[in-house]
């Protein structure tokens, strides 16, 4: 078993979805993929918060035997987004964000953090990653996710950032938007040259594919039938993947489909409630239940 | 071995697509569908042309082994579609239908027809398909395919057609209209408790849901690098999907999911080319290889 780093935002999120509400909750690619992972690895969180972060927040990761020591606090307020979803939940709206105690950030990493095997690279700018990524010394597995807003606006950053990646995390319309490609395998396999080994492009309620140089592989996602809350599926899904790496500590194109298939599991666990309140609840017990659901309805 | 009836409509198609286009080419659900089935099983087609169907186009069909007693023929024209793919291949315009021939057609099914064991009513309107469902004396396996055009134009007649099918074909926002559901696993679970079975839900390039009494299933689409022209696939996938299940003469769970993986490879092929040129020229063959390979982008 061995060590990851999960970096990325922390954030209150407010989110309004078509059926309920909530306001300041946890939430951010790093606390998302932070809690996913402890199911399977020790996981070290690093990023900053702010004065308003709430003590039962960091109880929270800490309750999940998160290592919080790379956790930075600022006197300015916590990363801060407030979104819609639209009534068929697969768009949103970004009403407000608020880089706060992010702006500026420097990452100091200590050495608890900067001695993991693996690193996730969780969604926030292709600068922070960098700098974080240099800090590590010698890293042996590293994922990088992303999103739309950081391939419009730090195009060259990110571009900078893939080939330093052995695992490159991103949505289908993502992927279309950054390959130039129309076509979705095309669209895979364009990324998977340019990154420094695998891409996987995740597909929402379809599951997610995998274009690795031994293969190509899908998992279906599991069957939701109580969509709560969208937000942080793909985070999961990232935390959980790399968390199952490097619990088993192996990282070949089988250990990476079968990550996919907890990945899965997990992902569809958190968009059944806001933040990670049902993960938090449900534990190993159901994402092993739904694990095994999902390779039993992938089977002939 | 079972025999199959494929109804539906037999048309001349004038497809403009992003990259290129064709006119006057074979077309319909019932062409697509039955030429995808005659790979597995012997089939029989039924449906109406006009007096400007080309002989080369009656010989395509039997080539392919398929019985074409069951074609009738009008003074008027076949059947005609004009239609035009958007950008990203996912959305069309139809810019021309006209039904000619289909107008007040009664279909008058051959003996031959009737005594068919296995049928695929293909996508044409709903009282064209109660026609012909009761003209055949004894089905063993009902199939039956629809599209958007029919949810909103005769929802009467389908919602009397849907306990007649042993297995209900549509794709996903089609599922979702009929079943005023948006999410697409209580679409297919509502809707598999109005069909007179089992339920699948196409999602294109992803490729599609199996809701059954015995389990849920889901196979992916085989990756398409070179979409020529999506026209088609759904047609090919339901008559691979019925030709297989009447070439095995089974019908339960496991034989519907082998058969999906048959029907996935199939349409495939269909998409590569207009009409059905590729399907035509590849073979039995290449649908073995693509059912191979989807079997093998599922398995851990």
């Amino acid at each position: 078993m061995a060590d990851l780093l999960v970096f990325g935002s922390i954030a209150y999120d407010c989110i309004e979805t078509p059926t309920d509400s909530e306001d300041y909750i946890l939430g951010g690619s790093a606390a998302y993929a932070a809690i996913a992972a402890s199911y399977f690895a020790p996981v070290k969180i690093a990023g900053i918060v702010g004065a308003d972060f709430k003590p039962s927040d960091l109880e929270r990761l800490r309750a999940r035997g998160i290592d919080t020591s790379g956790m930075e606090f600022s006197p300015k307020p916590t990363f801060f987004w407030r979104g819609r979803y639209h009534d068929n939940f697969n768009s949103r709206d970004t009403l407000d964000l608020q880089l706060n105690a992010f702006e500026g950030y420097v990452p100091n990493l200590p050495q608890s953090c900067a001695s993991a095997e693996y690193v996730l690279l969780g969604n926030i700018s292709p600068e922070h990653q960098k700098t974080v990524l240099d800090s590590v010394k010698n890293p042996k597995f590293v994922v990088l996710d992303t999103m739309n807003f950081w391939i419009e606006t730090a195009r060259a950053a990110l571009d900078a950032m893939l080939p330093r990646a052995d695992l490159f995390i991103l949505n289908d319309s993502e992927a279309k938007m950054l390959s130039g490609e129309r076509n979705i395998i095309l669209a895979g396999e364009k990324l998977a040259k340019i990154s420094g080994g695998a891409v996987i492009i995740k597909t929402g309620e379809y599951g997610a594919m995998l274009f690795h140089k031994e293969g190509f592989f899908v998992v279906p996602a599991y069957p939701v039938r109580e969509l709560h809350d969208p937000t942080g599926a793909g985070d999961s899904f990232a935390g959980a993947l790399v968390g199952y790496l490097a619990g088993e500590d192996k990282t070949d194109f089988s250990a990476i489909k079968r990550g996919m298939v907890y990945a899965a599991a997990t992902a569809s666990i958190t968009v059944e409630s806001f933040s990670c309140y049902k993960l938090e609840r449900s534990g190993r017990d159901e994402i092993e239940r739904r694990a095994e659901y999902i390779k039993q309805i992938s089977r002939l």
